[in-house]
Parts: structure tokens; sequence; C-alpha cells
């Protein structure tokens, strides 16, 4: 079978490097197909215990360089995994993270890894919006993707459509209350907008909006980190 | 005078793009050496402030594209500004960040915006660590850097040794308390180790050490999230 290059529109993609291809072992073992292995890998316990799940599953292995060359020419790589795409559909129950039309693989695999890390395992991506099986994405998420429960809407509008019983939240720096004062209820929505635009005004039409309070030293907080305090927040909420 | 691609060893750094020289010129005109202005600029507001500004204040405007052809090859950027780096003297009677040992430039310049966002403006960093003056995390800080007093440490025992009275949590993976229960007392340094390595166990014998609670599914939180979701806690713990 031939080693594609990474393209959206592909029924699979790639996790790059032991720790990732550990945990898509770990959690997605029967979406994995092969197993690249570089001939500078070394031996180490990771990469035997990858050998030893691979020969349990039946899972191809396959060693040589020409798939790193292809798909990760400047990475610190040296085992790759392919691995069927997986949809989830959200727990209808269950309080959301809501990113609307997020840009950067990065960031939003950063976001999973830090919800996963909080105990918010559904979140729902608004289109258009980046990948979240983009390689970078995974990467970013350290692997947090294979614990994550992540559906696509085409609007806003079906996602409340199917969640009309949650709380909706929408972080913006026009928002009218100051979010450290903010009751939050459960089941919750907390929405963020894209990383330069922000949220468009309507949203205050359907949400309560907030604001995580800042001096005026800087313009924003970065997407992942507005996400990140709003999460603890919530989850420090959850815990009294 | 030549224009020079920036090294860790030189005196002078730059700020690449325009939102970046305005936040320069703003907070640290009497360091700005001088402004490049590529032919591709559109004229824009913020400009038009750049331009104000220097010719206020006397700083040299040089238009062309070689400065962007050596200084940022890649990236979508039409204004640089030299400037001459500055050190600072942290307060001794404010709390504090600790970076022990930062590795990322992208890092320390996201943990620098969220921590002037959130009023802690005084950022140890102990050596070995990343250049707080290298563009990428001037970048990364958004302009937060011209906000900041950031001093670096040759040691842990220096920094110690200068803020005796300073109360240490140490964030680390074996934290002996869940942060979320500890009570934080001012004046404090919130201590992060490196990237891949954190703390070294022996901070153990003079820090509180504490752990931000995580589910299971992570292996930790990504540095920038992890010092950002301490920060946010300590700062709702002030307006109190």
């Amino acid at each position: 079978m031939k080693i594609i290059r990474y393209k959206n529109e592909m029924d699979f993609s790639y996790a790059l490097g032991a720790t990732l291809v550990f945990e898509l072992l770990q959690n997605k073992p029967e979406l994995t197909r092969r197993v690249f292995v570089s001939s500078q890998a070394n031996d180490s316990p990771v990469l035997n215990e990858i050998f030893s799940i691979c020969s349990a599953r039946g899972i191809e292995v396959i060693k040589g360089d020409k798939a790193f060359n292809l798909l990760s020419p400047k990475e610190n790589c040296f085992v790759i995994a392919e691995f069927e795409k997986f949809h989830a559909t959200l727990d209808s129950s269950t309080s959301n993270i809501v990113l609307v039309n997020p840009s950067d693989a990065g960031n939003v695999g950063t976001i999973v890894r830090t919800a996963v890390g909080l105990g918010f395992s559904d979140i729902a991506v608004i289109r258009p919006a980046v990948d979240i099986f983009n390689p970078k994405a995974i990467r970013a998420s350290m692997g947090a993707v294979f614990h994550a429960r992540i559906e696509y809407f085409d609007s806003i509008a079906e996602y409340k459509a199917r969640f009309s019983g949650h709380n909706l939240y929408a972080f913006m720096l026009k928002g009218a209350e100051d979010f450290s004062a903010t009751e939050v209820k459960q089941p919750f929505a907390f929405i963020f907008g894209n990383e330069a635009t922000g949220l468009p005004d309507e949203y205050a039409n359907f949400c309560r909006t907030v604001k995580i309070p800042q001096t005026v030293d800087i313009d924003s907080f970065s997407l992942p980190i507005a996400a990140a305090i709003a999460m603890y927040s919530a989850k420090h909420i959850q815990s009294h």
C-alpha cells in the first residue's frame, strides 16, 4: 500500500512519534492500520511495548525510512502509525467546549489536551475549522485526541438545536459579565471564537457573554490560554 | 548600519510586524533604533501611528525589502523595528513567576503574555534558558515583553538569596499538595520547570510542592497552560 502525504479529505491520518503511537495503540488499536519504524530507531521500553501490541493485534510493522522522508522530514521522529479517522457523537447531557472556526492546528491540539486533562472530553467544533486529524493537531494534543469525543457541526444553529438544554457562555472581549464572578450552571457550553476575530456580536442574542478579567497591558489571552482558564475554573466549581 | 540576523549574544533584537512595533514604540520608544517598512506595506491606521511616533521621536524609518528578506523571509510581516535589549530588576516585594530552564521561545513568550494579562509582570528566568529577546519569543508574547520585568538568574540559589521572604511553590507532577486546595501566601514565587523534564526532585527540600489536579488521560498540561491555571487561580485569590 502506498504512503501518502496527509490531506484533509483522506479517511486516515498519521500519529508521529513513539508517544503518540503508543497512545493510539492503547486507545484505538482497532483503527491502527500499520506502524512504520525508522532505521534509526533505538531500542526502548516504549518501542518494545509498541512491537508487542502490534504483534498481539496483528498490526503490520514496516521497517525503513521511506515513510519518514515523506511524512516527517524535519521531525525527530522514529515511529509513525497510520490510522483510520474516527467520528464521535457528543453526549447530550455533558458540558461541552465549543470552538467556533478555529484556524490553528496547534491551538486546537493544545485545547484538546487541556480539556481531556480537566475532564472535558466532549468538544464541538463549528465549521469552517481546522482539521483535528491534521498530524500537527494530533501532535499538539500529545495523544489526547484519542481520549476525546470531538464532533464537527456545520453551524452554531445546528449545535444549539441538539443541545437546547445547555447553558451557553460566549467568551468575548466585549463580554457583559466578569467571568470570575459568573456562576456557571450545568450542563454548559463554553464557546470560543476564532483566534484572530473572536465571536461575532450576534452571539450576545442567544448566550450569556463573559469576559475573563485581564489588565489593559495585553489585547487578549491566546485562545488555548482563555479556554484553559475557563475550564479550570469550571472544574473547580464542580469539585466543591 | 548593517542589518544582521538575530543572535542571542547581540545587544539588540527585532520586533516583527506592525502590532509588535507599535507596542514597542508605545512602551520603549527610547530603545527603538530604526524601523524598516516593506515596499508591500499598505497604508493603515497603525502604520500611520508608527510613522508619527518615529517622526516625533526622530527614529529613522527605512523603506525597502532588504531587512525583510533577511529577518522575516516566511512571515506575513511588513514592518520591523530594531531595538536595544533592556534588563530589569525584579521588585523585591512582588509575587513572581519563576521559569527554570525553559527551552521553547514560543512557550516563554506565551507565558509572558498571560502573566502580564493577569498582573504578574515580574518574571524570573533561571539559566540555562531560552532567550526572551529571541524574535520568536517577542512575537509569541504579542508585545507583552515590553510591559514585563524579566530578570535572568544563574541559579535558583541566586534567586532564593534575593527573595528570601517569598513563599515558594514548586509545580511538579509529584507535587505533595493539590494546588486547587492550597492556600497561597503572599508574596509568592510560582516555580515551573523545563518543558520536557520538569523540576528536579530536590526542589521539595526548599519549596512547597504542588500539583494541578488532572485526569489520568494526559501525562501533564503544557507549560504555558499550567502557568496560566496557576496564575489565574492566584489572581482570583488576590481579588477576594
